[in-house]
């Protein structure tokens, strides 16, 4: 399973990953790359790029996550399969909406973890 | 992004996990290789014989399990990663869970489909 260096890599991520969602929401295009995906509600989203804009689009000028500690996996060529449970509030509203997120990180030729896959949705049935 | 034969997949795939879980978990050991990891409510088992062990031992006799349509991508290295939400009931009971699954499919040298990983955890904050 999952040893205690990839656990601390996985918190460390997340943590990385949503405070800067909730800082400056424009700096997360550069967690991906050019091969990375993301279905963000349902809508898929190819490239770092096209990520980038979607994340930076996405109809709220504040959001404060909150997250469970993540479920932590290695994949089998050597990739961090990571699933996070959390809450959030959008432009101060007073309800906080349970979401999933679900993470693929992967290293680049520079050595370097990136966002390989991304699946994010809001829990509501 | 998933193409109409990965989503197909997945569908497929999803359908059979919860309806032989349902009927006959004893089963499900089926679907999972010497490889495969799983987290269940953040506990780990690897490998089919303690995954299929972990699966028969949970402790109620009856479970219903209903699911919203899963979010499918590719993964790197050809396997597929599937994220299901959904709601189950354990023993009859009145409230429905909700709860999160994450699977990794990957092929088996014979071209077989199986787990390669598998998150579950409830929703509860």
């Amino acid at each position: 399973m999952a040893s205690p260096e990839l656990v601390e890599l996985a918190t460390q991520f997340v943590t990385h990953y949503y405070t800067q969602f909730d800082a400056d929401r424009k700096t997360l295009v550069g967690l991906y790359r050019d091969a990375s995906v993301m279905t963000f509600q349902e809508q898929p989203s190819a490239g770092a790029a096209a990520i980038g804009q979607k994340l930076e689009q996405l109809p709220f000028q504040k959001v404060v996550h909150k997250f469970t500690p993540p479920d932590v996996q290695p994949t089998s060529n050597g990739g961090v399969l990571i699933a996070v449970l959390g809450q959030l509030v959008v432009d101060d509203g007073e309800t906080p909406l349970n979401f999933s997120q679900i993470f693929i990180l992967a290293k680049d030729q520079a050595g370097s973890w990136y966002v390989q896959n991304d699946i994010f949705k809001l829990v509501v049935f």
